[in-house]
């Protein structure tokens, strides 16, 4: 029989739907899934596809269908399921077969199983896959993690399944171990920072300027027409203009305001401030799920102090537009930091221009600006998008509109708390000369932590008291 | 000769302090240190206390110099040295002795060895110590976890060395293993919030409104008279008034606007964010401290953006103490819930007004609401401070302040991270219809994740795209 391109265990969701893909596109993929039931109705399932796909029952007979040197993907949960998946394949395969982990792995694991895969003197891959099961099926973005030479050797099938943006794949190798699980990572913070401020944006309109749901739904569907063009604008007019079925009423209305999550944004927050990397739009994104969550707290809170808010007064759609072009970009310049300190930090040597580039297809945050961020990353290596010229430009003229719209909001009872951290960040980022000067002082008050000096070089000075 | 009352291993800067003031309160104290010299100059240079103080030159010595059954205090840095120490220790115990860990603890790591104690049949307690040097010294805010046995054994001891507040040792059984230490990480955190809003109100008293530096002091004397009378209110006013002993200039103007940490801070807002617990103040704090450190950056923002900062208007001094009441109470509201989600998470039932009363001196965050808090926490079982009758009441009063101010800064360029992020949370916790439904609306149709209906029980309902 003719060996297998590519293996793959776990026929979840994701990993059905990327075997799929794979098979689509004409490699022949062995999968094997704990359950045989799984495996053999997937196949039965796969109509066409079905010839360029293997099923194998046990880990043996999948390694026994591959051609050499092999390469397994795994997709199953994270955790220590992925490590015992290791260690069941490792003994079966030879040096340099290959495993690829493209399962949600948090990026330490990944740094340590590519450590121990580099001392076995095994090729392993960490790849992050965005898009969800959709993406999987039908192209995703993949954001590789390893070996160069390990990449290399997968690329042609990774680039051939992944999203394609003007014809270039959505698949791209970003540096060595955990990098492209940490990539991941930031993108899913960022997928929470720019719903957020789609969400406040919709609840000015519905609580601050009385516009109905179709209204608003038509609005997102203007403004996917200019600058904010993105997925998540789009899909934000198809559920503002969604009825529900059962009543007829707009779907809106009758979904509870308490966000879940599978506490991907939280984990970003949390390397952020391993970091030391102000990621303020997106904590306030993740508190603000946080916050909705205490459904019940919060209507006890508005029976003691009442909800009411006021109209936005002056406050026009075009404003509420270029608020979110200037808070989104705030956003995405905190996350491309981040990722440049984590890049320096873990000795990554991260491609911001191509991680911008991977995001513009495939993903849930694909937009047409990172079409442009990739450009004015390129254009100004090293430069922080906040100040490369291109966008910051952008967020000159529409920073005005940021700031009345934030203004107006607050002082009408409105919550916009993203829109407020990308107003405060970059209030807080355009002061040369801040404040901390008294928290400085602070604690070399009360624990003599010393300071810096403006006009002497050395930073462990000391104020009187310490005399 | 005698046995001492206690054993302390570790005289750095804490350590020594600490046995001094057990030394002082009239227990004998065996210490050790693992260069003996420093042990030696230490007693040489305890004065009169040298009498209490029992120097050892090895764990041996030291626990053959404890009366029984014996209890050691472990004031080293945090982590394997802990566990070292511990490992050195227990064959020479026996096994009612009891190991204190007075350190800057990881709960995690308290919880992990009061495990093995337990396992073990030995005596543990993690304890936090909060008031630097001088506090340990002459009286600090002590926060007990372990077993209420072991504490009741030192007890004595550890509230003999405590601060007092009217009369009442700041010493307390938090509960079981890491409560202690966890109570400690909430207290930094609530500091790091408590100095970033006074930092920003010193910003607003310089840049928006033009005081000079005594000015500033002299509000700051006038507002510790009030209901901000703090710990950290009356230091401002001594940093604010301190002159350059160098230049003559005031002090501040000469120190540069870096703020350093030691992670205190930071690991609050990951514990929060590991429970799902919303601390927007404290996240805004640390997130001021990361961007603050961001200074050659900023000074090329500036550059490129322009730093300029309009006058405040129409805010007068009246608004500022409103703001920072009102700002400050949100914070506390903030750090409580998350000690009782965490208390709810861990099974630990945590006291939150006596943790409200221990702080109320001997540590960084002392001031007199703490004591008005520690009584609405005790009036109102449950209740969260923000609805507890007296504080609701007072939140009430100070919203208009904290909306006015926040409002009237933002829109002159003012950098309010703090106060913007404790009206946002107002702002969302007073509305039971909130804007998540968006969110939900949105993670439904890329992901198929359900959504909770408002007219139906249930957490897995989906829009019409799922049909």
């Amino acid at each position: 029989m003719e060996k297998a391109d590519i293996g793959l265990i776990g026929l979840g969701t994701m990993g059905a739907a990327l075997a799929l893909n794979i098979a689509e596109k004409g490699f022949r993929v062995a999968v094997y899934n704990r359950t045989a039931e799984v495996t053999r109705a997937f196949k039965a399932g796969a109509g066409d596809l079905a010839d360029n796909i293997v099923t194998t029952e046990s880990h043996e007979e999948l390694v026994a269908a591959l051609s050499e040197p092999r390469a397994v993907i795994l997709m199953v949960p994270a955790g220590r399921i992925v490590d015992a998946q290791i260690e069941t394949l490792r003994p079966l395969m030879d040096k340099p077969d290959m495993v690829i982990d493209a399962g949600n792995a948090d990026f330490h694991d990944t740094r340590r199983r590519a450590e121990a895969a580099k001392a076995a003197g095994e090729a392993f891959l960490g790849i992050g896959v965005s898009g969800g099961e959709d993406g999987a099926r039908h192209g995703p973005s993949i954001m590789g993690g390893g070996t160069p030479e390990a990449w290399d050797r997968v690329k042609h099938i990774l680039e051939a399944i992944a999203a394609r943006h003007d014809g270039q794949p959505c698949a791209t190798w970003m540096g060595p171990d955990g990098a492209g699980h940490f990539v991941k990572a930031v993108h899913n913070g960022i997928e929470y920072a720019d719903m957020q401020i789609i969400a406040e944006t919709y609840g000015l309109l519905r609580d601050g300027m009385g516009h109905d749901y179709d209204r608003i739904g038509a609005l997102f569907d203007r403004w996917n027409d200019g600058p904010l063009q993105s997925y998540l604008v789009e899909i934000s007019a198809r559920v503002s203009e969604a009825v529900d079925t059962r009543t007829g009423r707009p779907l809106l209305s009758v979904i509870e305001d308490t966000a879940g999550q599978k506490g991907t944004g939280r984990w970003t927050a949390i390397e952020a401030h391993h970091l030391g990397a102000p990621i303020p739009v997106i904590e306030a994104a993740v508190s603000a799920r946080n916050i909705s969550a205490l459904k019940d707290e919060r209507e006890r809170v508005e029976t003691r102090f009442g909800g009411a808010v006021e109209p936005l007064g002056d406050i026009d759609e075009a404003t509420l537009e270029q608020a979110m072009i200037a808070g989104k970009i705030l956003c995405y310049a905190q996350g491309f930091e981040m990722l440049r300190e984590a890049s320096e930090t873990f000795g990554w040597d991260l491609p911001l221009p191509a991680i911008a580039e991977v995001w513009r297809a495939g993903c849930i945050i694909r937009s047409a600006m990172l079409d442009e961020m990739a450009a004015a990353l390129g254009d100004a290596p090293g430069t922080p998008l906040l100040r490369a010229p291109a966008f910051a430009d952008r967020i000159e003229r529409a920073l005005p509109a940021l700031r009345r719209l934030t203004v107006a909001a607050m002082r009408s009872g409105h919550a916009v708390s993203a829109h407020a951290a990308a107003l405060g960040y970059f209030d807080q980022m355009r002061r040369a000369r801040g404040t901390a000067d008294m928290i400085q002082g602070q604690r070399d008050y009360f624990g003599r932590h010393g300071f810096a000096r403006l006009d002497d070089e050395g930073r462990d000075h000391h104020g009187p008291w310490a005399d």
